[in-house]
């Protein structure tokens, strides 16, 4: 198994969106995902002119001669300093560096080379954007190189390699030092300065400096000093005395606390130490209100300036302080801060575990899922709207595009209360568009909706009161009877999942074949997961729960946990079926207990017709003709 | 976790006769099964007297003292020198030692305490047959020590504990040193002499004699050299230049050898040895007639004394030959003398990987399976009499026990062509008794078989030609509407695992909820798992693949592998319900071939009636409906 470079994505495992570097069903082993970061529409958009990008090497090389820096080659990966899914402009380096704007990718420049690293959705994208300066490595492709192996063979034996050491998780930088040990290079950790900001200069956005809210208590559930009583007894638990905290939906769901950092997921850029006594929020202050102010000092939470991050580290790794990392998430600048200054400090040593937040943020309490069902009704009247309204526009033959039909469901949505943006990019995919999982509509690109043709939509919105994400596929015209096949099979998949009844402490993928089985029939599968955790006003995409095949998950589907259930059939060049509702996880009354285990099922969240037109009734059991049948009769009630 | 000091049980994980120690489903962790031993019938029978126990231990513990021997403690588990899940009565220390006959258990003596470690299948038994003179440790029970933990606390620290290095493999030898390391306790390999053996002297049943014989190649379709070839290939690849199989149906396989040195498994006592030219059999030269020596010769294998393995390793190491191991089935004592005498060799260290040949055997060649297909059809011929008979006898009010029933059923086997014996003790089971997984009725305590009860009968034969294993169970008068209810459940699992279809590399468990999903629904479940592996003419039970909610093995499942698919249900102090047939992996022509993978499904080797009268039909969907229809239709057009 070839190294993989790229940070692991394990929270975003299973989503669609989030489509983990893999060709071919790989049954036995979990496959770290590695794509996150999606660069704004503002990267996306500029053109990226040959010299301008030589000039940028350029000016890059030059810096590796500073006496200060001293380096052979810099690594410029797509991530933030908090492992986000969705990362602030100012943070796009590998897009500024390489002009490549795809989602996923790994730009390594050295004195006298640069290549980038991305995967197979991007290859095209990549080739018309990078300049003949670079060399474009398709990863996963026969002979390509992983990264260190490049850097292995291209660099002389004993040569300096740079990182940002705050963009690396603890846990693949110590992965990258070890492969290019090999060669006896040496990882440099550039603490001080990025590179790429440093000729980014003037020209580089500004951080985002919008002001933190408070998330309302009745959507919360539990205030946060209880919340930060639950995280101190498990620190003494665990014999540690602090944690440090630096994935911001965490300490977004830990804090009460939403902001409009990054697209689409409504955090704050910030670190967070928590103690057995106080507990300090590392942040820029300017995004912090009276009433914020006077809620986290209620709450005892002290605030420091952003930046002050390490030198904390540092303060309570000399106090003696035995702090508690996740090593996936928190970088290698923090955890190498701690480790040194534990140093002078002999006999204590990090706790290296997985955050106990992100298991407790994923199981909803009342409040959270009463936020989650109202959201995804109001949410189910703007797509009940948007679907009237987009029947009739092909019904008169208005030629509308898909970034126009993605735009105007924004506009549907946005008249509904508490709505704060889309959760994602809509995926807004007309006939073979609809076979490219990732596919996002560009305005100069796009194709137009065909009548005649299967129309997916994926697409989902933030509301103060939660989080919503939703599939449909639809036909204006006659579909194909081997679409309606295949549409019926998918449907079927996930009815069986909807319908599923399992003992407790069951994991997500002892339930992922029930979605399969139907296609797996006449020998038809899907390439991604079938469902992954989504937040309460939140992440759209969060861990640590999943239903996949891919069974290296054995978080187990806990009452409370919000899960999408989404199969799919994907046919390339003609078409794409998805059917998505996001569900949670309930108690379910059966008549017996066996082994007084409690058995669990799926309550809907989503409320929008499926298509009936697609549906191949002979292909349907009574009890799933009950089933949709069912459905709509909710949907009819609950969302007039 | 605590402490397993049972050796593991890695290829009987999930047959339900070899049940794994466990109470409650465990869902991530596999569960190591730790019962492998049947003690003979013959030693079952035996009282043991107090004194007679008493006089054991005292000899025992005078053994102890002795020069050559000078322990503190002995440890005598359950296991032969090959792990075999069917053991030679003389191999039966532990029963002989303690007392206990359970198939499942370990005896310590120290010198002044005496302790028997059971699970709780075994606690009534063992009650009754130890003597005052032992501890019973309850295990699994709350605050039981584990054999190393008891060692632990009852010996002063530094001691020496002696074993038999042949009755332990490898890992769990490594396993119970480092356990007991903790209190400077020695782990004294005692190669010489095993203890009980000493003091059994006389009254020690011989080992067992009879002439090995070839299996045929018409059975085994592949003869001997091109076994060897192919498995000297992958000794190339893995950088091995020979390798040592002690499980004893890899030999049997290997060499085309059947025997009868053990119940129910045709096998012979023997170790491999197979290097890159020879390769060399230990076996007791008195098994060996003409026709095999003639056999063994002509495919290049020596035949040398089975007391000689251990020479034989020393001299391979001094030789310089890299030894393969499959450390979890050899014996301490074969690795740790290579081991040793590796050390006059230094460079050299043996390759530690599971044995090629365990899923070569178990991927069934089409001679193989041709006769597994026509064993299975005598054998349904067989059962088709007894079930027509037994069935007479109730109606007619003949009393007959479990017992009668059972050796009746073998009685209507024997006269079929090849047939051997039974593959394993039948379980024959009237009401409550079916609750019981593992019941084995015994002539002075089992019960009536009686009309108004449900009966469950799991029995298997070996035949010349294959091996068989089928469950049905039954009712004679009218069963209550509740037990058609869990029947007609576990039949709907049954039938949904049979008609799965699936990608190739699929792992068993992926497959084990659609046996469950039925019974899931109203909150009923199974503490067995679904499928075990089956030998061709071999092992009732092989590995390595298997149908469980255990995902530790994710060994795929492949072609021409043998499978039982057997789900179950069982109410304490009631009745229990099970449909077992065996099956086998097939291709699956598709219509489709989603990312070019092959498609996989089962073919039914079983072909005996299931009871309708059992069957709510309700219950059933028309698709299930036909499959029943179109199974009986089968089994009258191939049985009569």
């Amino acid at each position: 198994k070839s190294y993989n470079f790229f940070p692991s994505c394990s929270k975003f495992l299973y989503s669609i969106r989030c489509l983990p570097r893999f060709s071919s069903r790989l049954p036995y082993r979990h496959v770290s995902a590695s794509i996150k970061a999606k660069p704004s529409s503002e990267v996306r958009k500029k053109k990226h002119s040959s010299s301008e990008s030589d000039d940028k090497l350029a000016a890059l090389r030059e810096l590796f001669l500073r006496s200060d820096i001293n380096v052979d080659a810099y690594i410029i990966p797509s991530q933030d300093a908090h492992q986000s899914e969705f990362i602030a402009e100012c943070y796009s380096r590998r897009a500024y560096i390489s002009g490549f704007t795809g989602s996923a990718g790994t730009a390594v420049v050295t004195k006298d080379k640069a290549a980038l690293w991305t995967d197979g959705r991007y290859f095209l994208q990549a080739e018309k954007q990078l300049t003949s300066s670079w060399i474009l490595m398709r990863s996963g492709t026969l002979g390509v190189p992983t990264t260190s192996e490049w850097l292995n063979n291209v660099l002389v034996p004993g040569s300096r390699i740079g990182i940002d050491p705050f963009l690396f998780s603890s846990d693949s930088a110590e992965e990258l030092k070890e492969a290019i040990s090999v060669k006896n290079h040496e990882l440099v950790y550039l603490y001080d300065l990025n590179l790429v900001d440093e000729i980014w200069k003037e020209s580089r956005p500004k951080p985002p400096s919008n002001l933190a809210r408070i998330h309302d208590i009745k959507y919360a559930g539990v205030d946060v000093p209880s919340k930060l009583a639950s995280l101190r007894s498990e620190l003494k638990t665990a014999g540690s005395s602090a944690i440090v905290i630096s994935v911001l939906d965490e300490i977004a769901w830990l804090l009460n606390l939403r902001g409009s950092d990054v697209p689409h997921s409504p955090v704050v850029y910030a670190y967070l130490v928590v103690g057995l006594e106080g507990a300090k929020l590392f942040i820029d202050d300017i995004k912090i209100g009276p009433e914020v102010r006077q809620h986290l000092k209620n709450a005892g939470v002290e605030i420091r300036a952003y930046e002050d991050i390490l030198s904390e580290i540092s303060s309570l790794a000399r106090r003696g302080d035995s702090l508690w990392f996740d090593s996936s998430s928190v970088s290698a600048a923090i955890v190498n801060t701690y480790k040194s200054a534990c140093g002078m400090n002999s006999g204590l040593t990090p706790v290296y575990k997985s955050s106990p937040v992100s298991i407790t943020k994923a199981v909803k309490n009342e409040a959270e899922l009463e936020g989650m069902r109202n959201a995804h009704l109001r949410d189910a009247a703007a797509l009940a709207q948007f679907w009237a309204w987009l029947e009739e526009q092909i019904s008169n033959g208005i030629v509308l595009t898909e970034v126009d039909v993605a735009a105007k469901l924004v506009q549907f949505r946005s008249r509904q209360d508490g709505f704060l943006g889309s959760s994602f990019d809509t995926i807004s995919a007309s006939g073979a568009n609809g076979a490219i999982i990732h596919y996002k509509p560009e305005p100069d690109s796009c194709s137009i909706v065909e009548a005649d043709e299967l129309f997916l939509l994926d697409s989902g919105a933030q509301y103060v009161d939660g989080t919503t994400d939703v599939t449909r596929t639809v036909h204006f015209g006659q579909p194909a009877s081997w679409q309606k096949e295949c549409f019926t099979r998918v449907l079927k998949g996930h009815i069986a999942l909807d319908e599923a009844v399992f003992p407790e402490n069951s994991p997500g993928f002892v339930l992922d074949a029930f979605a399969r089985s139907s296609l797996w029939k006449i020998g038809l599968d899907y390439r991604h997961g079938t469902g992954h955790g989504v937040g309460a006003a939140l992440n759209v995409h969060e861990g640590p729960q999943s239903i996949s095949f891919r069974y290296g998950n054995v978080t187990p589907l806990l009452k409370g946990m919000v899960v999408s259930n989404e199969p799919g059939y994907y046919e390339d060049h003609a078409f794409g079926i998805r059917i998505e509702n996001l569900v949670y996880v309930k108690e379910v009354k059966t008549e017996y207990r066996f082994g007084g285990a409690e058995y669990l099922g799926f309550e809907k969240l989503t409320f929008v017709p499926i298509q009936t037109k697609l549906v191949d009734v002979s292909l349907l059991s009574p009890m799933e003709i009950d089933w949709l049948n069912d459905y709509h009769y909710q949907v009819w009630d609950k969302v007039t």
